[in-house]
């Protein structure tokens, strides 16, 4: 099968070397670059040399970014050309469109590399649906913002010291607000969200960071055994759905707070199968390209095509995502209970009274920073075993 | 597609549920029963019912032991029927012949269930082969064993007093043996190497259990920031392999020292995937059932059938597999350095040199316990993340 990259970028290159040194039923025929980086034969600027070739059944985008990803993304699925992306932004706000449009030309949308890197998550919840309902989903899906946390929280750091050497060192972005304020989280909590309970997700779901995260809110947690992960979450019931990004304050011996540098662990829990995590590389040239030729295979093979269409009549209620959150503040706020020093317990809140809250806390206080804590799962239950 | 049960206990229950319930596609036609059992018109206490019916097109066997399990699945895919399988000793026990009967019928052998119950493990090896080369692996992949190892750690209390609850409440067999020595892990990691590393795999692997464990013991790895879990491992380098079972001190920040209850967590690294690990239930009747329906499923659509040639020229060589152990023990060994009170450190021994040598202590001191103390891991390193 004859495929075309758009974009030569970290993902790009991997891609390209997996499929060359790897994968011989498959070839990279062309390649969409900037005019002036055409350094190889395959090499073209004009999106117009791809999309009009006939023997290119198959597009992988990996430029990132909403445009002209978008453009390009639906020119290829409007020409029948199966698409395989990576790009979780223009993913989670174009999910349904670009959907009908593969439906109605019968070409192939597949998306695993947009979530969780090397992570088999995408086709894991796709295969998992096809006997039970996923009941819920939750997981650190970042991991430049994993890597901070966890550095933090190792070595005593201060965030911004972090960010920093993460920075210089090419693990965080320049301008780090996607993922430290939870936009990319919040784009793969979308994505998640659409393939496990099958809606077209509400894009404004409730979305806090870990931006003002401090070394001492560390502290405060591990005194109550728990240490704090950005996570990304869906729960569904009742013909009912909620997602939500936020700092949550997890057990200390969970999984999730022993998820070490920019690993990446995705949960789910299903009608029969019951609970599922998956831990790898969230990102980086290999893992990623790795997803993207998975999906190259698969559809080469013929062995799944993803259909996405988004009929189960869900209403999105965020009353269904709700429980306890602790703000560091000085601001004064009503119902709240002391948890030790500087911070404020507040019980009983939906993920969206949270985030007003917080909003509400940030302009008294810009510093102020808001994890949700779970009710504390028992660490050892003896009554929760089954045989084998 | 009509399909037959073999056996009709937890798990083929649980089959029979799952299928009627939520997949239409697929009929449960026929069941075989012991004389006395045949509680349901579908059930029959002859095989030959079974394999001589040519509208019966897979054979679900979930009878478990050796024989007559072994017949049935032979003659099944001789007949040219598919066969599915949760029952890891006769796997394990026939792999290559079963393997080689179904090549030349053409029948599909599917084992999905045969090793950590519902979680997508085999699938996902020869998912990533596809691409990578499994290059590792290693897993806690029997749930009784972490229930006790669990129970013990949380609760302090000793072996004896946990195994006897866990027999009352049914988690653990009258005859625990299968389990606590190790065999039950023993018969998964050698379908996880032939899986994974293309190769008729070695039965007679190094192989020892946690019989002996102590509540004292976890305490004085605790004290050296560890816990104990009983682990299958392989390893696979220039056309060499190696694989053991043995309870191995992770560190107590490591994912497997908190995976709780009765749940596995199985890891595996590849060239350019990475690590990645897959948790869930080991054992149980639906997420078992889940497995087993999942291969039903991928032959009904044609989705997925495994080929297992195990053609590839690999020399098995435990001295690929080594380390330092620790051994409390009363016995006098040579080479062994203080490790707390009542324990030794050897260091660099093979895991069969391990074994040799836990024999050795075992014949002056029967009650010895034996761990492998791998290198500890830096739980932080600045320098191994990745973007994003």
């Amino acid at each position: 099968m004859k495929i075309a990259l758009l974009g030569y970028g970290t993902v790009g290159r991997g891609v390209d070397e997996i499929i060359s040194t790897r994968v011989s039923e498959v070839e990279v025929a062309r390649i969409l670059e900037l005019p002036d980086r055409l350094s190889d034969p395959r090499m073209t600027a004009s999106i117009d040399d791809i999309l009009n070739d006939d023997s290119i059944e198959l597009v992988v985008e990996c430029m990132g970014g909403l445009e002209p990803a978008r453009t390009y993304i639906m020119g290829a699925l409007e020409a029948g050309k199966h698409v395989v992306t990576s790009n979780k932004a223009v993913v989670a706000a174009n999910f349904a469109r670009f959907a009908a449009t593969a439906a109605s030309t019968g070409a192939g949308l597949y998306i695993e590399a947009s979530v969780g890197g090397g992570i088999p998550w995408i086709a894991s919840i796709e295969k998992v649906r096809r006997i039970d309902e996923v009941t819920s989903f939750s997981g650190i899906m970042n991991g430049t913002t994993n890597y901070i946390v966890d550095a933090m929280r190792h070595a005593g750091e201060d965030f911004d010291a972090v960010l920093a050497r993460a920075q210089e060192l090419g693990y965080a972005e320049r301008d780090p607000s996607a993922d430290i304020d939870g936009v990319d989280v919040l784009n793969k909590t979308i994505i998640t969200a659409s393939v496990a309970f099958d809606v077209a997700c509400e894009k404004n779901l409730p979305t806090s960071g870990i931006r003002n995260l401090r070394a001492s809110d560390l502290e405060l947690f591990a005194g109550h055994g728990r240490t704090v992960k950005l996570l990304g979450r869906g729960v569904c019931a009742d013909g009912r759905y909620a997602a939500a990004v936020e700092p949550v304050a997890v057990a200390a011996d969970s999984l999730e707070a022993n998820v070490p540098s920019n690993f990446n662990l995705v949960t789910l829990d299903a009608t029969t199968v019951g609970e599922l995590k998956f831990y790898g590389q969230g990102a980086g040239s290999l893992p990623t390209g790795n997803a993207i030729v998975q999906d190259v295979l698969d559809c080469a093979r013929g062995l799944r095509r993803p259909v996405y269409d988004f009929s189960r009549p869900l209403a999105y209620d965020p009353s269904l995502l709700r429980g306890d959150y602790v703000l560091r503040t000085e601001a004064r706020l009503g119902d709240a209970e002391p948890f030790g020093t500087g911070a404020v317990l507040v019980r009983d809140l939906t993920a969206e009274g949270a985030r007003a809250l917080l909003d509400e806390a940030l302009a008294a206080d810009p510093t102020t920073f808001m994890a949700a804590l779970p009710a504390s799962p028992s660490s050892f239950s003896p009554d929760s075993a089954q045989e084998g």
